[in-house]
């Protein structure tokens, strides 16, 4: 088998995610870093894997995968064990839609390039950043202990007592938001999950601070 | 059978991704419409279903389910004909790939509650929300399109010949560009892909202008 081969950035939440889901699977993978600031990320040598340039890029023997739930659902179908993913149909939908809330309706909007985009081109500070932030970050994460809450198949994690997607996608998140000031003393079943990923190794090793890149 | 109810508004993009899915796979509907400008969609009625309040949320017969690609997953898994999905993980993968570089890092930036934080902070007027709106969509539809003209698996749809979930997400980024005067000009396969979506009855159907509430 080819060694994988991940293209990410320490920070990047994307790549947390990805890297948690690999470390599950009791996979090793090569490491090559791309700075974001610098812009090394849309250079020659990550677009030829990449057009879009973002990071991560998972290299497998079939060829560049960019797109970090593209991926960590491929590795689930590749590696079936441990699950990432419950057994039965509506459970795959529920846990892909807590995923979802994190990965689609809060990463995107407030990752670097954003937020970048803001000071650059409307002036934003700090301030103006971190209120942003939290705009499109603290409803969806109480959105997400609403539904934690109030569904019986919330266990020690977000779908039973096993981790899987929608934790890979909500410890990376709860990672991401303590950069802003929002930590989890107003959702507690987020807080004790999180707590659980950070727990289980394949999910600590996966941090930003645990990387060859860190600074 | 509990008939589904899809809680939607006619123009929003996650919205006609769903209505598509739902009309490829020969499945009826109750459409229930949330005006968003007026913020009908936050209201008791849907954050009951829903505790985020963005749609679309589809109501089965095993409960709401909210999130646009966790439905058109389920969808494809509980009623598996015609499949959206190729019948390989690396094909998925391929697949998910692609309509992620649409529903993760185009749609989410630029759909209308982000539009109008735009404006109400920053005071971005109609050029400066089209100049936000294209420097998220262009580099990845032509990062998209790159993929796509390089791609041996790309046929007269992203994926062979017969439609699935990337041609979902493309589909619906192509209509919602044109309010922003992008066109298909400059990504020729992406145009003929965009055709041939629209010459298929269940595309065509989904589309706002044909939905009760299009104004």
């Amino acid at each position: 088998m080819t060694r994988l081969v991940l293209h990410n950035f320490f920070r990047s939440s994307t790549s947390v995610r990805v890297r948690a889901a690999l470390n599950l699977k009791g996979l090793e993978y090569d490491y090559v870093a791309y700075a974001l600031r610098s812009g090394a990320h849309h250079g020659a040598q990550h677009t030829a894997l990449n057009p879009q340039g973002l990071v991560p890029t998972l290299v497998t023997e079939h060829g560049p995968l960019p797109q970090s739930l593209a991926i960590i659902e491929w590795l689930d179908e590749e590696y079936p064990a441990p699950p990432l993913l419950p057994a039965d149909a509506w459970g795959r939908a529920r846990v892909r839609s807590l995923a979802h809330i994190m990965a689609l309706d809060v990463h995107p909007v407030n990752n670097l390039r954003v937020l970048q985009y803001l000071e650059r081109e409307f002036g934003a500070d700090a301030a103006a950043q971190a209120k942003w932030f939290r705009t499109w970050a603290e409803p969806a994460m109480q959105a997400m202990e609403t539904r934690l809450a109030a569904d019986r198949e919330t266990g020690s994690f977000c779908h039973g007592d096993t981790p899987g997607l929608a934790d890979l996608c909500l410890y990376a998140q709860v990672l991401n938001n303590t950069r802003f000031g929002i930590g989890t003393d107003d959702t507690p079943v987020i807080g004790r999950i999180f707590d659980a990923c950070m727990a289980v190794p394949a999910f600590e090793r996966a941090i930003p601070a645990n990387q060859p890149d860190a600074v």
